[in-house]
């Protein structure tokens, strides 16, 4: 998983049907500090995740596992807000 | 999933018989303000994008989701057209 | 499989239903000699990894093959604890 | 999916039996002016391509897609021979 | 697939049941010429290369068809032994 920072939405009417009504969240993979490791990352949401926030992000074939994402054509789902990160340098 | 700027199309006669049919787009994968972060994937269209569209292309095996495209081999796949980034930076 | 040096933990309370219980590192990926090669995998422990362990770290589909995590939306196991490396230059 | 360049050929008489008669191809990513992306990617034929062509080439879970290469260990597959690729700058 | 030089082993005496008893190598991914292109990718073996074999590894859910590692938590598989390798400049 990579840690993601929620950037902003992203809206698109002409949307694959299993789409429709998902949240797509446009990310940036940060590392714990907060530097941007990979930019805009398109992750749906299913933990009521918003702009601002630090979430876990699983990509590929795990993305689907959710119930709320089964059988979708996402390969990139939030699954948690982080609350905390505990680093030892 | 990835933001992907539609710059062309690719054409192969001799081909998988399953990707027969099907259409081929020329992408470069973007971020918000259009930089582009990975160059010159190709992607199987199933929503009607064309060139100079912005489009939400996702990869791995959720590429294969969408009906029109189920046990096709391909791993790349444009789900939606984005109409809009909504980005508080 | 990469090699992960583990560098902390990561707290999230609203997670998906399936991650609560489990473990999530903040691993960084290393070569032979400790050089960081990705920073900040998120990776779900399976062995009893603890901070400052050198772990051997399966991605992809294969992360939920452990018993211990099938079936949840997790794209990175910790499924071994390096003793040693063995390398001829 | 990507485009690849057939630079040769790779020969390996000890291999899985699963990749027995089977042809890899030793290719490079390449973007659609040629320059490479990603050297010395390995990739099973299945459409006849030779060196010197310019393919497509599929990865990931969808490379074990057509018939000829079902279930066998191999992660990237050329599906097509390019025709022609018409880019609008 | 990619070209792997084989540079060491790995020891993990705590490790996932299913690893118990196999070979996990640590290897370079190189090109044509040797030029490392990724450094240590762990991956397990199964046609009996030693380290210094330039290897074919297969890398994601395929690194999980052969025989011996099916249902293995492995993403990274040695599928051959590389013989030579013909490239036309």
């Amino acid at each position: 998983m990579k840690i993601g920072l929620v950037k902003g939405t992203v809206t698109a009417t002409l949307k694959d049907p299993q789409l429709v009504g998902g949240k797509l969240l446009l990310t940036d993979i940060v590392d714990a500090k907060g530097k941007v490791l990979e930019a805009a990352l398109v992750a749906v949401d299913t933990v009521g995740a918003g702009v601002g926030d630090r979430v876990v992000i699983v990509t590929g074939s795990a993305a689907r596992q959710p119930a709320g994402v089964a059988g979708q054509p996402v390969d990139a789902t939030i699954v948690g807000v982080v609350d905390g990160l505990s680093v030892t340098e």
